[in-house]
This record gives structure tokens, C-alpha cells and sequence, in this order.
């Protein structure tokens, strides 16, 4: 694909200083090639301003005058970025209509100007919006309920009674509605806890790729409202997190527990069950949460602390050999301190 | 699906107090409606037995009095919930026999009552047993074993040679007899140690969605009878796990460690490879096991630590900055009384 | 399959001592059967030299004299198994050619001698080179280009435009070229930052079951020649790993970082996004690197520490209960010294 820069600063709404010409994709400031345009958003990448060769970059006025290039001025150059960025997402796939080699069961209903491929597996009574792609092996189970607009993936599934709303986007391999972990030991037996409950998300929930949400014990596992779940994230039984979350790669969510909105949980940081962390929250990368956490708190570590208490805490992790040498050194010097004094002295 | 409270009463075997009625399903004290039975097991919960509007509880006998409903009284309440929910399991499917759009190789051998999806591929000399599932995108290869009542949901994936007993249940994307992790750099180039072996799944164990199994460099990797794996945990290649564990998900146990009865492992727990983990053993979550734990022993951390050390830690980890100043401190009072007591004075 | 230990020294250049006769396989010192060949590499395991029941041993010659079997003798004894190991390796599947239940777009072209699969999907454009095999349930989609000899075993995914080299291997339910994970929260909103970039991967690269490599932001997520990466791993976006690398399972390399040439990372470490990882890095197991890494380091720990730190801070780490008392019991002691001593005498 192909645009003039003159048509990217008409579509973004920006000013275009310098020679017009047509470019062909966007890349960062160091790989942008002489037909690329390219970002500043961060300050410190600001020296190598310089040296691109990038047709153009969106950056903000105060740095407007190093660009070597033409320039597209911006109130805020990632969000325009992100805006241009947009304009040259890569569609993917041709699949228009109900392949013939796609299974529907007769019960299922199917809305308007869906892309159903080939393998795909649709159960009886499932109802799925309009204008959804499904690409090949997804599995939607029975009586599960798809919004408008929806995109699933290959190999995306949805087991029994999953509903979620519009415009979620379910990637590769996400399972939903497995059943949740539920057993116990008992009497020399493994006693199963049959888990009847349901999965529910909200509109604009993003899934990653082999993600799994598993289904209620009783009731649903909830996920709110423009929540976005990064890869090979795992959510237990019953958990429910609320809108506008960020889960990174890796979390583990135990059961039960609920999650506030806007929270943002760091690359593989595990939750344990039946807590409630509270809105706003954000929790650093490996982080461990044994216990509830209130609202706007910010930290990480294990177990769970403030973040000012971790970033101390942290940098004396590696000094913990050298702590212990101190305090042997000291038991020593204060023992020798009450030798010299005179034995017994220190008793009351 | 709809049943009287009189007939579940009779199907657990339970005496049903209070006025008989049809009821649709079972949930939480909280979330019960008028036409759901809830249960009782956790004491904690008993304040939220008055304000139920379920049509019956199952609960025991000393907090029968509280209940505002019909009550179910029970020895063990949380088993009787378990088996009431058996009977509202969601059956998954309506397929029967075997669906034209599967392959069969014709060296494969199928039991009866067998349920084969489209798009489920099973290739030569594979054999399984009667009364089995297997969901879309299921893959057999060559001449795995698969017993008596399986359920193996979409894109589960045996690779060649993987054997399981009865009543195994694959969840959704598990992958079991994938090649062990085998390589060595050896004179500047990466060797691969081709790995032969094979994966031997005894009776009842269940596969989270997501997990992986590895084939066994030589002989086998192992999971014993009625163990319970969750989502997205991985088992190396000859590991060795016994009967009736219980591994949540994200696990992940390395190469050659064997594993004893009755195990528990929480979340996100790491194991080292070629360690003996013994029976009856509890592991907390995030915990790295590096050395081997004798049978019985309840822990967790890195590395892992009895259950009183451990917790004695814990709390002790947020407050490392604090022993640290605190040492400063005491460096600083100690070197100020010696020197008010004359320098040298501690030397021997 | 059978071979003779005559056939079998002769293809592996080593000198057989004993009787000749067929074996059917191999396996290890104490499992062999009688018609099993072992090996003994590692001479910790020399005590089992005397009970083996193989009909004949690889070994290294100051041990030979101890087998009570057959011997070939050599330099590389593990080397030498791995060879006699890759004479064993089961072949998976009987495919040839193209599947009628497979789909290939009228636009993508398919190298000689492939072997694709039924319910394989291959998507517009899309380039694949020679002898190749696509297992049931592969996906590749627009525009991807895969080499010669290149293995994408069952339900494997590349997502538009992802490239890879020759001899690469897929194993079963790996995501290549997912979107990244680029959201923002502003005014009030989830802002999503498309990620319009690729995924390259180099020659003879294996990537695990269940394993996910984002696509880039802009420019490529890559991996190295040979470099080979274990299930359940994760490499965020614009993630460049080098040549010869091992990434152990349930690793997670967040966004942008850069990993050198031949760096090992054990099972479930985390590695922070923007970061520098140098050449020959080796990072233990459930390390937490918050910072770049120089070459040629070894280590562990949260955050990251050489070896030596993290092996001496490691063993402190139950200990900490204990530093924690005897800190109370010298700030007590010294309190009852300095009152012994009258008060205020340690004032300046």
C-alpha cells in the first residue's frame, strides 16, 4: 500500500511541513527507510532524530526544528502514531460468506456479512453476531452467544455457554470455558466438583493467544468491558476482573478472586484465589499476591508490597550475604566489647 | 432442565425440609434466585444464610435452624453440592458416531459408542477404546493407545506412541508426546539429542487446556492414575508424577524429576530436573523447588522452605530495608561506644 | 525396527567389542532389556554399569572394561547416543502430497514433496518451500514465507506476513505473528497501537507446543539461527533473540528487548521489556531480569545476580527469620550495655 504524506497529514489532521511524496509504511526512526515515515513519542530516543531517513515523523513541535525530514506536528505523536499506524493494519484473510467446509449446526444462528472458514465448528443452538470472522478450527459450543463484530482467531474456543459481547477479538488457541480446577481428595478418592457455571465477556474484551478462562463453579467467571488480556494468561473459576484491565503475558488469576477496573498486572504475576484487588491498581512483573490490595496502589514483589517499600527493598536483595557478615561481625565485636568490660555486666 | 427438590432430595439421599417445589439449578447463597437450590459448606459464609432468596439449601444440621428456605441436611455438605451439581452437568455435543468429515486411517481401530467430530484425525494403528469423545481438531497419531470413556476436546493433540487409560479427560489444546527439550551446543553448533521415548497417561487423569506433556527422551514420562493437571503446565521429559496429584496451573516440572502420590502443587510452582519429590507433598505457589523434598513436607518459596520457615520469611521480606538501616545503626553505636571506651580496647 | 550392533558401529565409526547380534532399540542403563543398546555419558552414573541387562553399551573407554555387555567405544559417548538415537526416531504420520480436505489458496505456492495434511489452511500468497510437512490443523496465513524441509506440526499458527528460513520445526499449538500487546489508557479510553510489523525467524529454529511470538509493532520480531525454544514460552514484540539460543519453557521476554548469540535462559524466567542481553547469558531458573545483562554472564536470582551473589544470597534466604532475631538480640545487648555503662556516654 501506498499514500502521499499530504493524505496521512489530511487523515490525521496534522500540519505536513515539507516536500510532499508518497510513502509506503510507517517504522521507527533507526530501521525507516527513505519511502517510511516514522515517530518521536519518546524524549530519549530524540538523538537519533538525526540520523533517519524517514520521509517524514510525527513528533511534537518542540523537536520539529532536528528533524532531518519532513514533519507532521502533534499534540501527541504515539496516540497519531498509533492513528497512522491504523491505516496500514494488515487484513487478514479473504474468506467472505459460510465456507462449505465449515460445520453449522442447524440450531445455530448466524447474523449478517460473517466470514465463517473452513473447519470451523459451530454447535447447536450457539447465536453469533453480525459482521464476525471465525477463522479455520474455531469450536463454538452449545448455547454460546457471540456479539456483533467479534474476531476469532484459529483454533479459538468457546465451550458450552460462553457469551461475550461486541467487538471482542479472541486469539489464536484462547480457550474458553474450560471447566474450572475443582477437586479434592477425599476418603482415598479424587472427589471431582462438577463446574456448571458459565464465562461471560463484556464488548471490546481482547483474549491472547492461548489464553485460558476457565468457567464458574456455579455463576460466571467475568471478564468487564474493554479488557485486554495478553498471551498464555490463565483466569480460574469464578474470577472476575473488571473494564479496562491490562493482564500481560503469563498472569495467573486463582479463583474467585475480583479484580477492580483499570487494573494492570505485569508479565507472569500470580494472583491467589478468593482476594479482592481493588481499581486502579498496578502490579509489577512476578509479583506475588497472597492478600487483597486497595484501590490505586501501585508495587509488586513477593509477597506483595508498595512500591516505594519494593524499589528498597529490591536493591538489598542481593546484599543479603553481606548483611549477614555484618550482623555475625557485630555479634562478634559486642561480644568481645562485653569480654573486655567485665563477664555479666550486661545482666540486669 | 427442571426437578422437584423432593426427587433431588431422593437422589442424594438427603431429608428435605420445608415445601416441595421445582427448581432449575444450583448457585451461590448470594446469587441463588427463587428457583435454585444453594449449598452451606464453608461456616465463614453462614451470615449470608439469612438473606438467601434459594429455595433450599444443603447444609449441616446445626445451621439448618437459619435457613429461610427448605433445607437438604447433610453430613458433608460440600460433597452432597458436588454430586447435586453432577446433575446439572452441561453434556458438551451432540455427536454421535462418526462424523464423515473425520479421518480415520484405515489401520486404526475405534471401540464402540464412540463419538468422532469433524476434523478429528487419527492415523495409523492408533487404537482407542469404547465410549470415547473426541471434540474437532482432535489429532491421534500413529499407534497411540486410548482407553475405555475418554473425552478429548478440540485440538488436543497425542503425538505418535502416547498412551492413556480409561476415563482420561484432554482438555481444549493439550499437547501430550511433543519431543522433549534435547539439545547441546557442541563445536559451535547445536547438537539435537532426538528424543525416542514415549508419554503413559494411568486411569482418570485429566489434561488442562494448554498443558504439554513432553515424550520421553528414553522410556517414558509418566503421570499416575487419577492425578489432575490444570491449564498450561508443563512436564518435561521423564518426568515421572504418581497417583492422585494435583498440579494447578502454570506449573512447570523439569526433565527427569519424579514426583510422588498425593501431590500438590500450587500455581506457577517451578521444579528442577532429576529431583524426587516424596508423597503426600505440598507445594505453595511460585514456589522453586531446587533439591529433592522428602514425603510429607508442606512449603513453599525460593527456595523452597517448610511451611513455618517459610511463612517466618515472608513477612520478613517487605521489612529488609529496615533490617538494614537498623544495622547501619547498631554498626554506628557500636563504633561510637568503643571509641568513648578508648580505641583498642576490644582488640584481644 | 531392528538393526544389528555390527550395522550399528559401522554407522556410527565405533569399534565393536563383544558378540554381535540384533537389538530392537535403546534405552537407558537400568530399563534396557536384552535386546537394548545403552550408554553411559554422565560417571555418575557408573554404578550401574555392573547390573545393566543391555546387550551392549556406548561408552568411553576407561569404563569399558566394567560393562558386563557389549561395547562401542568412544569419545563423545552422549554425542554417540544421540546418533544411535536419531536411528530410532519414529516418523510421524504416513501423508504424502496434498491433501483433497486440505485448503490451498489458488494463490499460494507449495514447494516439491510436501506433505500437507487435511484440514490444513493456506492463505493468500503465501510461499512454502520443499519437503515440507503440514500436520492437520496448520495455519498460514497471507503472505507468509516458510523455507525448505521445515516441520509445522498439528494446529500450528502463523498469523499474515511471518517469515521463516529452512529446517525450522512448529511443534503442535505454537502462535507465530499474534498482534502484539499495545494498548494505552487515555481519556478514559483503551487506545489500541496497531501492530503492523512481522515475525522472522531464521534457519533451523524449533519452537515449542504452545508457544507464542508476537508480531512487531513496526519492523520484525526475530529469531536467530538455531536458536531453539521450549513450550509455553513467550516473546513479546519487536523481541530479537540471536543465534543458537535455548529459551526453556514458560520463559516470557517482554517488548523490544534484545538477546545475544548462544544465551540460555532456564524454565519460567521473566525478562523485562527495552533491555540488552549479551552474548553467551546464562539465566537461571525463575530469574527476574529488571536490567540489561553484559556478555558472557552467568546468574540467577530477583532481580538478576552473577552466579556467586545469588548462590550466596540464595542459601540466606530461609535465614532471614533468624537474621531478623538476632538483629533484635544485638540491638537489645547493646541497649543494656550502653545503660550499664551510664546513659548518654555514646553521644558525641
Amino acid at each position: 500500500m501506498a499514500m502521499t504524506l499530504a493524505a496521512l497529514a489530511e487523515r490525521l489532521g496534522l500540519p505536513l511541513a515539507g516536500s510532499d511524496r508518497e510513502f509506503t509504511g510507517l517504522n521507527t526512526l533507526e530501521a525507516a527507510s527513505e519511502t517510511e515515515v516514522s515517530f518521536l513519542a519518546n524524549p530519549r530516543y530524540t538523538h537519533l532524530l538525526a540520523g533517519t531517513r524517514a520521509c517524514a515523523v510525527i513528533l511534537a513541535r518542540e523537536f520539529a526544528a532536528q528533524a532531518p525530514s519532513a514533519t507532521l506536528v502533534s499534540a501527541n505523536p504515539y496516540l497519531d502514531f498509533a492513528r497512522a499506524a491504523a491505516l496500514f493494519v494488515r487484513k487478514q484473510g479473504e474468506q467472505t460468506g459460510l465456507s462449505p467446509l465449515a460445520c453449522v449446526h442447524p440450531t445455530a444462528r448466524l447474523g449478517e456479512d460473517c466470514a465463517v472458514y473452513p473447519y470451523v465448528f459451530i454447535g447447536p443452538r450457539a447465536r453469533i453476531g453480525n459482521r464476525c470472522t471465525l477463522f479455520p478450527g474455531v469450536y463454538v459450543g452449545d448455547d454460546c452467544v457471540i456479539g456483533d463484530d467479534c474476531v476469532l482467531y484459529p483454533h479459538a474456543v468457546l465451550m458450552a455457554g460462553v457469551e461475550m459481547g461486541d467487538r471482542c477479538i479472541l486469539h489464536s488457541g484462547s480457550v474458553l470455558g474450560t471447566e474450572g480446577f475443582g477437586f479434592t481428595r477425599a476418603a482415598g478418592a479424587v472427589q471431582k466438583i462438577p463446574q456448571i457455571g458459565a464465562v461471560v465477556l463484556g464488548d471490546g474484551v481482547d483474549v491472547g493467544a492461548n489464553t485460558c478462562i476457565d468457567r464458574a463453579t456455579l455463576g460466571a467467571t467475568r471478564v468487564g468491558r474493554d479488557t485486554k488480556i495478553d498471551n498464555l494468561v490463565q483466569l480460574g473459576h469464578n474470577v472476575e476482573v473488571g473494564e479496562q484491565c491490562f493482564l500481560i503475558s503469563q498472569v495467573g488469576v486463582a479463583g474467585s478472586t475480583r479484580v477492580g477496573d483499570r487494573v494492570t498486572m505485569a508479565g507472569q504475576v500470580g494472583v491467589a484465589g478468593h482476594l479482592r484487588i481493588g481499581d486502579d491498581v498496578t502490579i509489577g512483573p512476578q509479583a506475588g499476591v497472597p492478600k487483597d490490595i486497595p484501590d490505586g496502589v501501585s508495587g509488586s514483589g513477593t509477597p506483595f508490597m508498595e512500591r516505594r517499600t519494593f524499589m528498597r527493598n529490591l536493591v538489598l536483595q542481593p546484599k543479603l550475604a553481606d548483611m549477614h557478615r555484618r550482623l555475625q561481625q557485630l555479634e562478634k565485636e559486642l561480644s568481645r566489647l562485653r569480654e573486655s568490660l567485665g563477664a555479666g555486666k550486661d545482666t540486669p
